[in-house]
């Protein structure tokens, strides 16, 4: 298996190269990082983009969504996807506007889309899904029902390209700017995990059921 | 002004129509409070999203890149873009993984895109954007150059329509999960700013220059 992605003909990073990464390990952490990603398909001869959330296993993400879902609709009868995640890690404040911006590190994909119709494959991804909000949290739930699944479109989107952008770290002012009377430097910022809210209705009104490990573990690992 | 963005052709909700809103303020307040968006086009006959920033100014959406990007070169060639902004607000965890998602505020925007030209109104433009990566910075930093203003082209989106999706609060499990002996809830998630990391050249090396009004506002709001 190739160490890189890209870059290809669709994924060539040319504004701010030296950002660009094109590395299959430095890929995955950010596609497997982000709790979501943005979808772009061609619905009635415009791009349109639209959040869902994804898994990944391999060289393959996958999606899900209604069957109604206008975009899903559209990466499966053209069996293509465009796909990007974004992290976003907080803000690099030059000594001028220009230079300024976030810190982040993001993806773009293209893959190659069709329809996951097998049941049993299609439940083994969905419990994937599941995992990908909240590692370990498949095991906990009730297990999915025909109906549910039915329910359910799954895509797989085999990449075929993909590149990295990563920003971060010292601003990049020219020279001609380190002495002016301003401050630089960057600003961290990380997604932050507060106090779980427990349902109270059913079975959880008694107060008794106790927060389960995966959302320990998602606590106790910030 | 009317109050509401939608439902227009391309954005009426049909998964979830009850997470669906096409209130004005409130679309208005997820563009806001997004730090970047994902921008959708059409480049070589396929669909292609990227990740950038954006700043708002009424019903008008603007967007800048390098001339070379190719989705913002698509954007104003075709004069549609199509924007979405996604907030990630932690985890809804359903008694089932059919129930079980993320919290989240979503848009999605169709605009008619063009290219800002005039020199003045670029340049106004671009210190939006300053600000939209921090309120209050564009006043603190160098003023933008003719040759950085050239650099950068920059968008206009006038808002057609947009949506909304908000999914947030206790879970929506069915009456016949309810007393499953599963832990159900929410874990709120949100952005959390860092101890800011100072540039270390040039006149920051002194040490001597205070962090910035615009990061001690950010910083004392969280």
């Amino acid at each position: 298996m190739s160490d890189v992605l890209g870059p290809g003909p669709k994924t060539r990073v040319r504004r701010l190269p030296t950002k660009a990464n094109y590395e299959r390990d430095v890929i995955f952490a950010v596609i497997d990082e982000a709790p979501l990603c943005h979808v772009a398909a061609l619905v009635k001869g415009s791009a349109m983009v639209i959040p869902t959330l994804h898994a990944r296993e391999g060289d393959t993400i996958y999606l899900h969504g209604s069957p109604s879902n206008a975009v899903m609709k559209a990466v499966v009868e053209r069996g293509e996807a465009c796909i990007s995640m974004t992290l976003y890690d907080g803000l690099r404040l030059a000594r001028s506007g220009f230079e300024s911006s976030i810190a982040y590190r993001s993806v773009v994909i293209f893959g190659a889309a069709s329809l996951v119709t097998d049941d049993v494959e299609k439940a083994r991804v969905l419990d994937m899904f599941v995992d990908a909000v909240l590692p370990g949290r498949a095991s906990e739930v009730r297990a999915m029902s025909d109906s549910e699944r039915r329910l359910t479109m799954v895509v797989t989107v085999t990449i075929d390209e993909a590149s990295a952008k990563l920003s971060s770290g010292p601003t990049d002012d020219p020279d001609g700017d380190l002495e002016l009377p301003v401050w630089s430097g960057t600003v961290p910022a990380r997604i932050q995990f507060g106090t779980p809210i427990p349902d109270t209705n059913g079975a959880m009104a008694s107060g008794t059921i106790p927060v389960p490990a995966s959302v320990k573990r998602l606590l106790d690992s910030q």
